[in-house]
């Protein structure tokens, strides 16, 4: 193979991974499965070459520029794009985050499943942003949750820390998280413990899930490496935190935290705050496909 | 195994549909596929029978019944499922929209994908719900978009004639809708209806979008059967039904309509409004599975 | 491989869909899946580069060479090929339809798999150019069915439009179609128009089902957009036609049309003839591959 | 349903192969994926359980009850089977192949496809009944090629089978046939079967087509297990089947064989026809879904 | 729902996985994806039903019976089973571990498939049994790595926990694991174990690999939580441990660790003993499917 | 994006077929699906290019070499490789098999799935190896058997043969071997035969197995092709041979043979070894990526 034979396919990042590819054909069969009536009745196979740019209709966080991109060279492989910003960088209204250049036909095919990816995954990064400077000021980091979209962990994780925050655990298996269902199970926050540490993979933290200060003070008996207090008000968490910081064990806290409250916990000392709003309820943002002249014409 | 032991698939409705099953498994995969490290280390392989309940938190009106069941079946057919509500109820909050008894760890197991399903898709319902009752004075109907998340369309436009509005086309291959872009790549709105007259099937109307009053009138002697109203006021869209129902056209509008705006839209007589938010911005609603006490216990 | 002649991904069109991507994928499976014993055993891997035709041996129509030039790369991207016929383009017998050149082996294993395609699409596509002749001389149109062979819809009706057909709704989604079990179910005709157009998605006609000129006149008074004549003879069609076209309701005939009987139900002036058969048994056409001599031999 | 009647899961035979099951899913993606909006606007969820028959509208060979069965379980699980004719048998017209008891509108979303399989594999089966019968009188048996609807070969060879012929190679790993490509790679008619007998499976035997006597000749002293006398006329066959009968070697008659001419070659004295017809040109039988009363009725 | 309506499905646990599943199809569609010819020819289609044993030849340790009654069910939802044994279990030769009985051509048709799950799964739970015994005199764990088949990790990984031992991260993200590239691309120890504190999800612990006391001290002074010694001797290994355990750190040791040299690291005080062979190099096990007297049978 | 930017897709051989790329799409879901923590939060996203090289730590036969490229190119396609063997090559302790230039980030992810394949495939050929060699002073040529890892059957037995050694039957489906099961479900022997020689596809030759010198006389008598004897001795299988061989038919002989009683076998005149242990039991050999310089390096 020699040096000037590149590039096969470039799709890159998170699109290429299978599920993802899974999820980008299921958009593409519910959207253009049956194929584009109107363009093909009123316009035949459109195949002249035009321009076009995505744009931010306002101030927005970008993600999901590489799915986005991906859709389109699905749909098309002829399709030419360039990028205006960065997954990650927040961008002024009117930025053309995306300049596209190929067969009409297929772009306007392809144009509201990339539009659907990315207004939905810069909804996340732009909510997530929003989280990340109101506790800019302290040393709490907020994590996502796995309150995502079916399907979307994966993408919506990403857009979580393109976004400035950071995540949790991925899954059921990357993370031990003991809740009160364990501990009812096994007897006892201790025995609870013991047996996570004994059988767990070690490269895992032990996490206890706690209600109360009494909870906490036998979960760090136990031994937990991090504390989850759920549903504790400011006050409590701080008074929480300077136990277990005692113990250099850190402290999460969960339960309903918005874009309020999230800074007078962050202000109480305590080291990870979760909020599942940063996927479950981020809205879309407003982004557009814009046509162009078409290529090659006179002023263009 | 005993003879009694055969059973039927219990699986009903869309969840049935190869797409969503597809959409299941891609949910299951992120969540499960590497196993659930806390509840094996803690509690083993816990096959304790137990009762639990999704209970809606908030009032709202649920919707996705079918394929939370499904996801908790695909984890381990031998849970029981009894629904206290139907898809595209509205309840109140405290109400117990499912009720399940089975194995403890297959119950957490699969809590997680199932909630994060039902409250988005219940969150689309609850919102269409909204819309619907804002326009229910009038003879409007308001209709969703192709702005959904990529994967699960069939659902949301479930979720939102669950809630009271309709659908509009599902794809690009179940409704003609003549843009600028086809407009200009045949020459004249005349021309782009004859052609999807002659060319598009049959059953499909011919829908044409129009900025002006003048490009109204030109759809209308074109012979459109539908004129979609892009961003005009409320004032100008009640002028352009006047002449549109003078011809038995049908008036849809969009751009940017909410809840507040609707209801205006609809006094102005038109026939149609679409709403990209039904789909693309409905937050979540709060839904949470509590755990009851186990079956066959003394008191239960 | 020279040079001048690399892209990133060649296939177009219809086969970049991934449902037809599954269609390939479970014929080359079926096909290849155990490699080609006689080739590897007598031959080894056989990489000479040869040149080859597929080539039309009767008069055809010709249709899948987006999909048969895919298979040829799902099994070795490094054939090139070249078309010599358009999809929909009527051939004369030895036309040479698509030119490779490539791998020998790599050209057998795909040889029978992509004829396979090309002669049963290319026999749809041969048979609706048929009937399209048929009623050339009158305004009426000749569509498909729903007959078609599981898995292939969007490919056979793509066939059909370009032998010079047109298609009546793609599935169940995308038309309304009341049949005499609906009316049934819901009590009368004129019950089941209102129904349909209230609840049915706004871009869609209502197309109603009669079998006698009776029921003709109760679906033209409820409102029907299109009446479809199940059975009924040219003579009847005519007259129900006058009926229906003096209130702008256009009109379908069906029921076992051939190409001897759909001239005259276009000469009785009806809109629409839709025909099973155009689908459902479309005999293949014949088509085979032909070695050419090596590539780059002395007088090749 | 009776109690007695619920079964885990009752599809059998072929259609619980991983590759018939994607076909499946592929068949219903393309029909039901988007709803069935004529039912679901006129009807509703259609749960009245009602009693339809699959008839047999002309006499034809069944084939393909186990798929049509797996289509309407697929769609609704609760739908109640009885098979009225077995796969293979030859029926009259009106038999009722498949009696089925569920929900109506269960019932109407599966009527197509499963109608659309159940068409085409009884076509198959019917006209291999017809060629089988034809040969009856010798000892000739006729078989299949690789000419199948790409993604049916499992399905459509059974379908073979049950009409009563047979079956030749199912892909290019069952079979070793040495053709003239093969022969030219290799340089000689001696070499390649040398070869195949070293490097193929033992369990495959060595065919080799010829397309002349002298060819034959050099098969038969190469030691070929099978001649394919490849568009040979009944005499010249007639006198190559003595050549190689006279070795104990196996001869195979190729080449646009039909109905007509198929008697001729098996009087000759071959071995095996194989004839691409069988499978690549069957026309559809004409089968359809009655509907009877509805279950539970007073006259029913 | 009413309370005898039991068992959809009967397979459980990682079994019903999708990406096992997947897995399961795979092997069926390689095996049985083209019918058993003999059994067809030679017996038909054979539905006597009839008992068979799966039977370990050798002492062993059982693994992966529910995939193997998948297989079986997938085959034929009709197959009966009883375990004899619990997966985990060390078993005696001649013990049955699964019972069957079913129709006689589909248990011979799944036979292959599901012994060629059990007899490599159930080698790693008996090579891991081994392992664990080896050490467990000592308060060390043996672990598995990433070097598992591929398709096969989660069936992998639970039959080393079946075996006795315990799992290392499942993946690349569950688990934090710094190297030497990782080192080198940031320049040192230190910075790299700060930004894996900062930016990695803080559920997991910090692992960071070391080839010299030099570096464990580095490592040490920057705060990993876990070191693994690659390749050190024992004797290596236990001063490393004594200078790591002073700062409650875990010691993990790795590099073609045999059965052999298990016990020598094990008394040496590390923690963790990661071992590649427990998945890449576990020979089969010797298990057989024995067929009984017909079921029903006289003597039966 | 520029023009010289167009590239076509560079997987070859084997690792095209569907199936095989639906395995590779199962390892990197499992092993890269949720990305890998530690490059993500220790380097960033590091497309820093370097050279890699995958070397052989031990004498081997390597294969799989365009698997192991497809895994990097899945991950990503600007990775440039050279081959430094060919698959079926004995290479010394040393080789770089496969020398890589590419973003590092991208090459360490890939890095352990593609090890995987190779080191598991690469241990079968080189077992394969070992067993050519042990007969390669005879006529007997070994062959592998069904009992390889589910979902590998055509990487397996590619394996076996760059070994050296050959196939049997790929399933059930392209071999007949009557067995003892077959025998006393149609009454004996003989009669199996005949319904074999009846009914089976005719390009496939008729193996019985036997396990007595008695059973063979009945098998040859029958007139089977090839029969196989189970587990008798070399000395009876040189008996056994004469008699088979006396009447043209082929010989296998199975049942635990390995490399030490390969030889006895092969020198007792029989045709054909058959040897599970090719596929179940050969440890993976020993192979590893070494980082070279960054590309572009001074000393590079």
């Amino acid at each position: 193979m020699n040096d000037s034979d590149k590039r096969l396919d470039r799709v890159r990042g998170l699109a290429r991974l299978p599920a993802v590819a899974r999820l980008v054909d299921l958009a593409l069969d519910e959207d253009l499965g049956r194929g584009d009536v109107t363009t093909e009745a009123v316009v035949g196979a459109d195949d002249t070459i035009v321009r076009a740019v995505i744009v931010a209709r306002k101030p927005l966080v970008i993600f999901g520029l590489d799915v986005a991109s991906a859709v389109f060279w699905r749909v098309d492989a002829e399709i030419e794009i360039e990028a205006g910003a960065r997954d990650g960088e927040a961008v002024a209204a009117g930025t053309a985050v995306l300049a596209l250049s190929g067969p009409a036909g297929a772009i306007l095919r392809a144009e509201r499943t990339a539009l659907n990816f990315l207004q939905r995954l810069s909804g996340v990064a732009t909510l997530s942003r929003k989280f990340a400077e109101a506790v800019a000021h302290t040393r709490a980091r907020v994590v996502d949750t796995r309150k995502t979209t079916p399907g979307y962990r994966v993408l919506e994780k990403a857009a979580v820390r393109a976004g400035g925050c950071s995540n949790h655990r991925f899954d059921l298996g990357s993370g031990v998280l003991i809740k009160d269902n364990h501990i009812a199970a096994c007897g006892s926050v201790t025995e609870a413990v013991r047996r996570a540490r004994a059988h767990a993979p070690h490269p895992l933290r032990i996490e206890v899930e706690v209600d109360t200060l009494a909870q906490l003070d036998e979960a760090l008996a136990a031994g937990a490496d991090i504390v989850l207090l759920d549903n504790m008000s400011p006050e409590q968490a701080a008074q929480a935190t300077i136990r277990a910081h005692a113990r250099s064990v850190l402290v999460e806290v969960s339960g309903g935290i918005d874009l309020a409250t999230a800074p007078r916990y962050a202000e109480a000392g305590v080291d990870i705050i979760s909020a599942g709003a940063l996927t479950h309820s981020a809205p879309a943002v407003d982004l557009a496909l814009d046509m162009l002249a078409a290529a090659g014409g006179a002023g263009a």
